[in-house]
């Protein structure tokens, strides 16, 4: 049985999809707490929602907003890859997950991750993927992933 | 200065897209020399095909063809995925890269690598990335990759 403050709390931090009008309520500042991500033009902005929601439900980007402060504090993403191995096969791709640092501690990071891995599930994915640093990993095992592969990457700017 | 040798290999062992036409050229039977890849009818491959080719140049899978024995011996893949940190940056994701192990020692999937990669460049991508063994890390660190995160995965299947 839940008690009264966590059933108001699981209302006031929904996941939900991305809207347009989250950019005003700091879905970018956010975004800064993972890595570098300049101000972006409300015209920019809009052009990649647009781009991005072309890709229907194989590209999704969720984000818990809190409904007290009207701000977003948790968000990541997931696309789906289609393949030809594994029998003309799926897979999901989850990045860009980050937790507002000021509400750490209330499990949003697992929310999120496991709202991202179920939408990968529920298109027909046979396993969803991630990167992450090496710190990342106890977190990611929580939300039942296991260290499998190592990520190279190669910078061009 | 090529040599005539070096030459003519370069016109046998060339990197294009994949062709439909390539299903019956062996690509299916390279692929299962990578991972799990079951038998594709014609149906299904036409169909995966013409999903991927609605992405455009957002999706490419390219191939090596050996031009005297007509079979397909490289390929890989990689997909551009459209983010909002680094400015609406996009990033290239390198999979399912294979070489026919007949043909090793040729160089030929630093080519396949190579080809991917600049795609991706062309394509305004700031980073190419990619998961692979342990074991595979001195062939990527040939192609210009450094280790970077760890690879988590979670399998539904």
């Amino acid at each position: 049985m839940q008690t009264a403050n966590s059933s108001t709390e699981e209302e006031i931090l929904r996941v939900r999809k991305l809207e347009i009008s989250d950019k005003n309520k700091g879905f970018i500042e956010l975004l800064r707490q993972l890595t570098v991500c300049d101000s972006i033009s409300d015209e920019a902005f809009r052009e990649r929602f647009e781009e991005l929601a072309k890709c229907g439900d194989d590209h999704l980007v969720c984000v818990i907003e809190d409904n007290n402060s009207g701000k977003i504090v948790a968000t990541g993403s997931v696309f789906i890859e289609k393949k030809f191995i594994r029998n003309c096969g799926k897979v999901g791709h989850i990045e860009d997950v980050v937790v507002d640092s000021n509400v750490r501690g209330k499990q949003l990071g697992k929310k999120v991750v496991g709202f991202l891995s179920e939408h990968a599930r529920a298109m027909g994915c046979y396993k969803v993927i991630l990167d992450c640093s090496v710190e990342n990993r106890p977190f990611y095992e929580r939300c039942g992933f296991k260290q499998k592969e190592i990520q190279m990457v190669k910078y061009f700017v």
